[in-house]
């Protein structure tokens, strides 16, 4: 009888009615989060409903995700809404394009890994002897070094010393104009959060560092991508992406971009500052990999004159990740802003970083060691890129300068595909993906030169591309297609 | 004439349609933020009508912010919405009860001048000897530490000894639900970005430290706030807020609270987490002043087993503030999502801090510094208090233990005022309503004890409280109200 009358106006009435009545005790707080619904039983009785419609009405309920069954105990109240999670499924296990993936692949294991997948300079390639020297000094210095708070801006020195390696980029910028913070990433952050409101579009190379898409999401900004091409981003395309998506901001690496390798050529540079003029974007200029320059490529802050472009840099890549510190370059007006955001998030930057990396660039042995890196990644550039090729592996571009081979895989394979195979054998890959917003670089693989060295890295590569492309042909055999 | 028709139907009519033509060029773009409108003259031919006209027009656009006009130079289209700015007033000259006032004022200023309002320790009072130890230590070490990427959790032998110092404490959790972060701010900032969506509520105690204000701006979440007894928050009116505002979380300091230095009750904290399960409230445990105390209060981590308490502390108050640490222990489920959170926005914390704090903990000395800090603050608590008292300042309560003293002003003083005076003379204080979200603390002031010791400052306290009696007699002399 009951099971009749559901269907029917007058049983739709009821049991609209016991969700209303669950609902609105959920909205007063008479059942909070976690709480026990009433059972049906008692709860038709209430309602002066059949047990049926009860049971329907909670059904209905956790349909929609306001109450949960716990099968043998009755119903529950939903929690609130599960706090943030970065991870795109929630599933970790499964995470292999994962942007985050392979940060925390090649943060976890042990200095001795391979991972060629990775994007700093193994330990031994860092200037050790500056570094202990430092060290040292700062061990006998100061106490109020030592112990203290360091000033809003940041270590005086360093922001003059900082101000002087601008110059030589052409970008003129008096230290009070430079901020420091607790990193490259941080400094990034911080830009975001102080320029972005929630849903705000971005527009990001395709491809670039991983890691922007992560902090993007962070920042719950909606993400558009523009194809990268060996001259800087497609101008054409950027062009229609900010007609179409009106985007707030842009972030890049000039100089060395990662991963490609790639270098802003000035017409592009000229092109792309023009059509952000005319726009009103925002552009982040991100010239971490400044240091491995041979020649310098234009930088978007010179041309700009830090009107609507801000630069930010750091010391990870050539001096150490170890000791945290990176800078903002910015416009006046912004920079007292950032501030108070800086010690709202973090309070004060660490005195004791910002004075080892002053110590360890003021050594005299700083700009020998930068020219000995620089050699020292040409070379292994060229060799890496020769044993890549061997193996059918080929660079996209041979770039100027830094650390990162871009390539392209072998028709008929996946890049991450091969990662996860690589993974197995104790070899961590940067497959191409992780860096593309469209998904449009499953074939390519980013290689660090400098973690490179090992050769057994490209044997695991070489078994590796043979098992899966005898997958592939079994797989093709037995009439499955192949991924 | 025109001047007549623009009152009427017919002229209202053309105004608006020369403000929607100039709206809609804006919205597609034809007119770009920062452009120039054409000029009057020559858009009234456009739109074919009169001058006075698009005057009009053009004036209510600046009236609605469109665009806005330069003097002798035409309209132009207003930029996109400014950066997000967390001083309240855009005004930096009148930021006086602004909460991060005084963390710049006493950030900003040298180590030698007189500041009773700052929130940490003068340099001598920390373990001189036992960071140069560490620092020389580190400079002979591993040069993997010095250079390279700390582990995304951050250093293994660091989060086992906090491990052990909260299991002190009660609050047992294993090294790998502890997450290293750059600092105790950094820590809550994590964790809001974390748990908060923008316009969440958060409720705070009155008074609270004030950073939390500046950081929950940040995170745009709504704050309200609970009177704080010398039990901990008014419980009664805590529950009252939770129903009627049903927050998200509450952010507090366990053990010494900021700045009254009261410590929860176990009742108190009973009843607090009573309410927290009912209502599914998350509780950040800020427990950073954990090693001023001589005999342990009751944590709430400790009472409700990190479920719905997070707790976080750093070394910032007893080891030093220049070496940037801090921690999060939370529960499994939500310590993976922080790593990523962290690699996201800091990419790793600095290996070489966290083994700097490291060494300087578990250096034998360690006990002994905190013991003789306790001892030489509660010294300096009751010196302090006697020389407050004598010019009729007097603490709200006399704390168990650290290095505040919330202190009531005589009658009719107001502290903002005091405070203004004081800087005048090279004295930085702290205001009460800083501290206050409600603003019912403009007669309180929190006194730094370490910071103290100076008797300059109680004579330019004597000399400014005498002053602004003064000045308010003669105003009332003169019949104008007192402020």
């Amino acid at each position: 009888m009951d099971s009749l009358s559901m269907t029917g106006a007058a049983g739709t009435t009821r049991i609209e009615g016991v969700m209303a009545a669950i609902s609105e005790r959920i909205a007063t707080r008479s059942l909070v989060p976690g709480a026990r619904l009433p059972s049906v039983r008692s709860f038709s009785k209430t309602m002066r409903v059949s047990v049926s419609t009860v049971v329907e009405a909670y059904e209905r309920l956790a349909a929609e995700g306001v109450i949960r069954s716990r099968p043998g105990s009755g119903f529950y109240v939903c929690g609130p809404l599960p706090p943030l999670s970065l991870s795109e499924t929630g599933e970790k296990s499964g995470r292999n394009v994962d942007p985050l993936w392979i940060s925390r692949q090649s943060l976890e294991v042990g200095d001795d890994a391979m991972k060629p997948g990775c994007g700093w300079l193994p330990p031994s390639w860092l200037p050790q002897a500056a570094l202990r020297k430092a060290m040292r000094t700062l061990a006998r210095g100061d106490i109020g070094v030592l112990a203290n708070y360091g000033t809003p801006l940041g270590l005086p020195p360093l922001r003059q010393l900082l101000a002087r390696r601008l110059g030589e980029h052409g970008i003129n910028v008096p230290p009070d104009q430079i901020m420091l913070t607790e990193s490259g990433t941080q400094a990034i952050d911080l830009l975001c959060r102080f320029l972005l409101e929630p849903g705000d579009t971005v527009v990001v190379d395709d491809p670039c560092y991983f890691n922007f898409h992560a902090l993007l999401r962070a920042h719950r900004a909606k993400v558009v991508s523009v194809p990268f091409t060996p001259m800087g981003p497609d101008v054409e395309l950027f062009g229609q992406v900010l007609e179409r998506h009106k985007p707030r901001l842009y972030i890049t690496n000039s100089a060395i971009h990662n991963p490609t390798g790639a270098a802003l050529s000035p017409v592009t540079a000229h092109r792309l500052l023009k059509l952000a003029d005319a726009s009103g974007l925002i552009i982040i200029e991100d010239d971490i990999f400044a240091d491995f320059e041979q020649v310098p490529a234009p930088r978007l802050a010179a041309y700009d004159g830090l009107d609507r472009v801000i630069h930010i840099g750091s010391f990870s890549k050539t001096l150490s990740a170890s000791i945290r510190c990176g800078f903002i370059a910015a416009k006046p007006e912004w920079i007292d802003d950032l501030v108070d955001l800086k010690v709202a998030s973090s309070f004060s930057c660490g005195q004791v970083s910002a004075e080892l990396i002053y110590l360890a660039l003021k050594d005299g042995s700083y700009r020998k060691h930068v020219e000995a890196l620089r050699v020292r990644l040409a070379k292994a550039m060229d060799e890496v890129a020769a044993r890549l090729e061997a193996i059918g592996i080929t660079p996209w571009l041979k770039p100027h300068a830094g650390m990162f081979l871009w390539c392209r895989l072998p028709e008929g394979l996946d890049a991450a595909d091969l990662a996860r195979a690589c993974l197995a054998e104790g070899v961590i890959l940067a497959p191409g993906n992780v860096f593309s917003l469209s998904e449009t670089a499953g074939r390519f693989m980013r290689f660090n030169v400098a973690q490179s060295a090992d050769p057994r890295i490209f044997d695991v590569l070489k078994a590796s591309m043979r098992k899966l492309r005898a997958i592939h042909k079994d797989a093709a055999a037995s009439g499955i297609t192949a991924a």
